[in-house]
């Protein structure tokens, strides 16, 4: 029996939540490294209340550990009681609270990683606590260990297209009219997650992205000790590239500009594929502008099918096709 | 090797705790039936806001299986990981939020179960998929599937100490300077839970009180199927009786006063066991008095040091001793 794949997967949100989907596929062994910049929702309204780290984006990596077909198949196979409370689990830690009152809209998870996070005053140390309780394969770990502000500089907020204005907060920067050319995050080149960065060094395999560019994928690139941890690990690192025209951030963002902001925050940074969706990569002249963006990096690219069809979402078992065949491919970097 | 004596204990707040912890000395099988009438605090919160259970009390319970000291010496011979895991989180889900917004005061434990009990829309599947996830010996269930209002007959509110007038709900019953006379619970006559009544019947022992005494223990013999499934029986029924002088919706009472107010709600439930603290018993006639108040429900008097010294509290090893005396004797009554 050879040792599973370890991997570690960069990132926030639904991007995140669909990777780690993905890794599953291929291994139990997932560290799921996740942005903590959050200030919208539950999120923000724990962040101010409590203190702590924004719980959204871990509860999601949790949830999405426990809750993912692959672990759920494997456990069905193994233990199927433990498949039950996994699926039963995974989905109360994402049930978001109703009525018309104070808790309206916190999932069970948030107030469970915040209630331990307090208790413990150490955010690994929660995260480490919910794995075990649940019998999670896999760990979920924050790219910093203190809360981050993002900021950026946005165009277009003014007649004068050249007046830069600074935008603060993860749902400001997300939701702004104007055009974000720079993001940072608040302390400027925050501590690091020891354990996060270790398993960056251990890994097999890192992805980053897709997600939320500039306030999920970039900010992992900004938090010095993850940089050097990219550097110096000898895994496999997979950037995914956003479907072309998802909303949000990036709107209108063609898949080279995507390579290029995030180039602009991260030049030192080496990647092995840059792996995008055939349907957002055109054709002729551009198509190698695209191959010169991916070769900034050192990076090749990888154009697979990758799209739920209807969808600007990645379907994880194409994504989880797609790492197989590279890590397959191993040898040939 | 003996089947483990089962055992079913009623009551609600510190009081259920306590016997929790005492009967968890004698068996892993242990039932908790507990009132669902509070309406203070974070369980009246909840209960306002998201019109279930009030969970507190039911999270008290959990509390008292998985960090029994019992428990915890069983698993720390069997698995420590696991006597580790239930040692912290039996405190997790007893820490109360920080912070001065909306969520402050708010216990873990009640905004989980709460959140399970939203999402399954069932109160014991909510506390079974708890005990389940954490791996608790025994089974916490509530007395009544739907959610209860205290409410008594109160004298000396007014000038006039023959007026009596209705006081509603659990806090204002039990802060009221008037004297309880009696209580309802409404809806009247309310439906009981069929597991608790089954776990009643299957009992070899069943314990009531101590605790508030019109809140927690009487609303006990309020639930029809309950008083039923008392009758039914064959389990020796103890009833613990608070220490004298506990503060509280009792002030002043003496014990035997105790026994009669119950027996007014209850004139048709049977006891074994009338178990009182050696310091409450007075001495002579009084004495006697005692022993016949406990007559009136078909019990002995079983006089025992119980207390905590210096406090109004049971000490859970003298509750386990004298139970445990008790329980050898089963041929003598």
């Amino acid at each position: 029996m050879t040792a599973p794949i370890r991997a570690a997967a960069l990132g926030g949100g639904h991007g995140l939540f669909n990777t780690i989907t993905a890794l599953r596929y291929l291994t139990p062994d997932v560290t799921a490294i996740v942005t903590v910049g959050d200030d919208g929702g539950s999120s923000g309204r724990l962040r101010n209340e409590l203190g702590g780290i924004p719980p959204g984006d871990l509860r999601m990596a949790l949830a999405a550990l426990m809750g993912a077909p692959a672990a759920i198949d494997h456990w069905n196979a193994v233990d199927p009681a433990v498949a039950r409370r996994h699926k039963r689990w995974a989905r109360i830690l994402q049930h978001r609270l109703g009525g018309y009152g104070a808790l309206a809209g916190h999932p069970v998870g948030n107030l469970m990683l915040a209630g331990v996070e307090e208790l413990t005053g150490d955010v690994v140390e929660a995260l480490d606590a919910m794995v075990d309780l649940f019998g999670i394969d896999g760990r979920v770990l924050p790219m910093s260990t203190v809360p981050l502000v993002i900021e950026a500089d946005v165009t277009g907020l003014e007649s004068d297209p050249r007046v830069s204005r600074v935008i603060r907060g993860q749902v400001a920067v997300a939701t702004t009219p104007g055009t974000v050319r720079r993001v940072r995050v608040n302390p400027f080149e925050p501590v690091g997650c020891d354990e996060a960065a270790a398993a960056i060094i251990d890994a097999d395999v890192v992805t980053l992205g897709p997600g939320s560019w500039f306030s999920s994928v970039i900010p992992h690139v900004l938090v010095p000790s993850q940089v050097r941890a990219l550097k110096s690990t000898n895994a496999r690192k997979v950037l995914f590239v956003n479907l072309a025209n998802e909303p949000g951030e990036t709107t209108g963002f063609s898949v080279e500009r995507h390579l290029h902001v995030l180039h602009a925050h991260a030049d030192t940074v080496g990647v092995d594929d840059v792996v995008v969706d055939a349907a957002s990569v055109p054709a002729g002249a551009e198509r190698d502008h695209l191959v010169r963006a991916a070769a900034s990096f050192g990076a090749r690219l990888v154009v697979a099918d990758l799209a739920v069809p209807g969808t600007h979402e990645h379907d994880p078992r194409k994504s989880a096709n797609t790492l197989s065949r590279l890590l397959s491919d191993h040898s040939d970097r």
